[in-house]
């Protein structure tokens, strides 16, 4: 990780402003053969596009991926789809920015909006692209959605990546409810039937009133073989873990039984392994399917914590550029809830990690 | 990070097993001028040093550190305190290792330690170091607080990082009794006073019962100026998170008010401003001291979940390397609760970030 | 370096096929605060447009760049131009390929271009983006040329960067007749009045012999600050020669003396110093301005060999991509000498490196 | 590379100063079940050994290296040889300094010696161990010698990397009197046998007289499949010469025809293809095995032009510190001519440049 680039062989690498003409990734390091076409990203896109329930931001964008570099369609060498596939190079990816209604912002661009990134970025820089928070927009995190996309290329379909929120405000999903199938019946990808109408009424409410919310997000990957990750720094989880908090708001990270594992004991805690028929087996995964760093077959679990949007129409304290006292309050199109659309974008930074972590594994190891 | 490497202008690299001759670490980059001797580093591996109460591992070990390469004594140039002084090149520390007893660990060779590492460094590498863990052992971490040493250095005496463990097994501490005083008057850095004796009972009883306990550790660091960080993957809160849950054991990390504020309102997590005598004041520091990634001249805090340790008298199920079935008894010399030992290592995790944080900033933006 | 990015703090990622829709570049790590618009990038790119007299490649490209991110116009922050200034996030770069023509291309679609990429590249990944060279084309160079105009802007008006062809095919320049505004008056970079006519007729001949011609370039830094760079692996001539190296049909790099310092004695070769009214002064500079790979304050001096073109007319022995045995000729639009057109590419090179030892030096010393 | 450390997946960090108790490096990312031993890594020092012939340094050193971490004799995995074999995890090598006489260094102490990196070091750092150059001493290529061994464990038998010396002082050697079997028979690594005697004669007299000669280093390597290296910024060609002109003392680099090419034609320089029994043959290797930055098949042909060693006993004008004009003679023990010594180095460094680009071949592209 390095400032706006992730990864070391899979490399992403983003650029662009909530309101500036446009916004994007470089991938490089991609494997070459890969059926890689805008359709297949812009699936991705479109499950964090912004507009589609009222408990999102209404800004309306369209999101449209075009792939500018890396791919390309050889009738000598087609894919399996018999379209474009990658060709080893750096794939550059671009989705233009349409409705930035940049005036919304104008009235505070000389004021710190508490939580958000305004006063931090004043310090560093000096100078500050207020339009919309900028590059400290969640804006930015189309760009990783898409290279996620590209990364789940290089995982394969053996791969199965899949995220839920399993807690919004103080209303916690009961995970023995839990149907990945009701992740897709709910605007909120909540995998407990039961509470997602509980989620409706509170989110609702808390629109009324001009405030946010926090979240848990969780996001799983099932398939990944035994032996990716390194120790030490390169460590499976590490690299999660750092990539997770990068995401926007995001202000805690868990692998396994995480945060709960300190008041377990050493045998509740210990996942025991038997012989199956496919091989070893655990009865348990209080380890998130990672051990000394390295994946051990198991499902890697991670969960995020999401704190509420910082943007909020209620008014609270603040400073000026100029350190005057002021008021602040937020006028402009935000998520009520921004855990909910982090789901996608914890979603591609798994991907983004694995993919990774795979090739890195295959240059050491050869396997 | 890197496989075996942290930060990017200020850069560890260790190396070493936990039964081989010696571990140690390079540190490269840093910066030249500033007295480093081995008394200096010394003081700070004394703090995790094994042997020291009943709660830590019985195993004796000086950790005595040596430094190969990187400094100078030059009449011309003396430091501050009239000694050697880091030269801009790289600086090799070493820890021989002297305590090994090897044979401990022989018959359990060629089983599978649930929760270790044992199985997923098999099937990465096919071959293993299965004394006392290897590379995967705690042992590691004395060269991550030699580094710390150093990195104190290059941040100078303004900035002062500190730790405790604020819970063991269930038992937390009281938050309202917090003292740092305390934490130097009990062998678990605990800083509320009324605790202490629990966590004594609880650990007496745990080691009696063959078992192990979890902790939760906090570690803070005041005096950071605003603006060390970098958008979307330098984050630091990105950078702190991959650090912390590099070290062993670790399954969690929170920033601030962390897994809490998913349980916030916009308002509640909101850290507002007003002006102060000496600059902006921050009214709350839910994001402990991070926002946008870039630090805000809050107090940074940050909390790490450790799981119990692995190693455990009481039997737990498992299999061989060659899948047979098998239960296992580790009865090597260990932590009952590897989290008080974390805290000097979550200490310089948190100074080795910070140090590279500094160097970078310094880079980009001259100040 | 790593694939496709170049740079340890100033970071320049490049993208982008000969015939795909755009190129370009994103730029990561530059300091906020700096005067930077497309018209001060299209000065740079100008110099290396193709079309700009008969001894380059007819392709017609105006080679526009936009500025996609990472630079914002702020009443309140403007810089000394009064116009927008670089924020301190990724700016993203790109050139609209304009002038195609792929289907020139398609009938060496299956046959390998002695001394091309072909080969090597569908070694490789397999598959291959054949038209106009696809990745490995000269065309790169121009996002490469856009990043070195931010460069510059990092080193400041201070440092001047200037380039010369001193060599095509046979015939070599003067050295005692160098005049740096020759360079301004002839299509070659010419800094030898006498030698311009001399190589004017020469390619002449080779262009109507549809042969091509390799050149030498010499590109130099003046007024760099002693103190830059880095020892062993990071040094200052280390990175400038893998800069180099990586220009298209690059096959040699020499600093200061070069080669010729093997034929040397120590005392011919040792830059002797005398104590001058501004500080120490060289009385030689062989060793091109650094020592032990960090700069000495003398000018930084790079020679760069470059092959002569690949692709021309006349028939050379080859394979297809199956084995069988052709004759390829490349009658695409080509330049007869492309050592021409790598002056200003070198001298984006040299800015590039020299751009990111600054801010490294700033990072680790502090000054 | 980044200040001390050079690779990507196949990662080497040295250090050390050549007063200083010891000097070592840390392989990173070396695959694991590699046979690894001290006796193998000896062989290779042993070949840049001070001391072996009056035409080097009398230095005394045993250059005795150890390995302290990253290998493991496991008899249910044992190597080929019955040994130990590396694990994957850093392998530490140690070399102990032994022979330093540093009073030897003491009068020059103040005085800047012209060529050497004393002032440039001093202007970055503001403090250097100046005895026998400190970092900047070519003592630190025995760590990169003792790495380049581990390289070639991961390059495998197949690839057979060898090197010579083509030229010292003016004396170029007849390239097709070129026998590599004679470059055992002399201390020079000449591979022709007719120029020994002139190089002993030449050597000779630089000595009495005081002063020292310049060399140009052939390496190559033969058996490296088509497909090694990346585009643009990771070519394996820039990855060379960045390598290659890291080595002390090291002024150019030319990759096959190098800066010949310059003279030559399109025709002259295209290496033509035809099919032979076992593949593509190329029937000219004016690329030095080398296309579009990826490997061809053919050997790698790589040479290097040392200067003359800048210790030399006449006088050369300096100044000191302080900036008094003095005359600079160094009495020390040092090679006449160090580009003798510098073949085992080259060797070492085109081995870890290739065994990271396999280690990055097989990572993207899984062969």
């Amino acid at each position: 990780m390095s400032h706006n680039t992730i990864g070391h062989l899979f490399r992403v690498t983003t650029w662009g402003e909530s309101h500036g003409p446009a916004l994007g990734c470089v991938v490089d390091g991609c494997p070459p053969g890969l059926a890689l076409d805008e359709v297949f990203i812009q699936g991705f896109l479109d499950k964090r596009r912004p507009g589609t329930s009222r408990f999102v931001t209404q800004r309306q964008e369209a999101d449209l991926v075009k792939i500018l570099s890396g791919v390309f369609e050889d009738d000598r060498t087609l894919s399996e789809f018999g379209g474009q596939v990658t060709t080893g190079t750096p794939i550059s990816l671009m989705i233009e920015n349409t409705d930035q209604r940049s005036k919304d912002y104008r009235e505070i661009r000389d004021s710190y909006r508490p939580g958000h990134a305004d006063f931090a970025y004043d310090q560093k820089y000096g100078v500050r692209d207020y339009r919309g928070g900028g590059r400290s927009s969640a804006r930015e995190t189309a760009a990783r959605v898409a290279a996620g996309a590209v990364a789940r290329r290089v995982l394969g379909d053996g791969i199965v990546i899949r995220g839920a929120v399993i807690q919004i405000g103080p209303h916690m999903i009961d995970p023995e409810a839990w149907d990945w199938d009701e992740t897709q019946n709910n605007p909120f990808w909540c995998p407990d039937k039961a509470m997602a109408p509980t989620w409706e009424a509170f989110l609702d409410e808390t629109r009324k009133a001009g405030s946010s919310a926090g979240a848990i997000v969780q996001v799983e990957a099932s398939g990944v073989p035994a032996g990716w990750g390194a120790p030490v720094y390169g460590k499976l989880d590490s690299e999660l873990a750092g990539a997770m908090m990068g995401i926007n708001a995001a202000k805690g990270v868990e692998i396994g039984a995480g945060f709960a594992a300190a008041a377990m004991s050493g045998e509740e805690n210990a996942d025991e392994m038997r012989s199956g028929n496919d091989g070893p087996t655990f009865l348990a995964n209080n380890n998130g399917g990672v051990a000394g760093g390295i994946s051990t077959g198991q499902d890697v679990v991670v969960r995020v914590a999401i704190k509420p949007t910082s943007s909020i129409l209620n008014e609270v304290r603040s400073i000026t550029r100029d350190g005057e006292e002021v008021d602040v309050r937020t006028i402009g199109r935000h998520d009520p809830c921004v855990g909910i659309r982090a789901v996608p974008v914890a979603e591609a930074m798994l991907a983004c990690v694995l993919a990774d972590a795979k090739l890195r594994h295959r240059g050491q190891t050869g396997r």
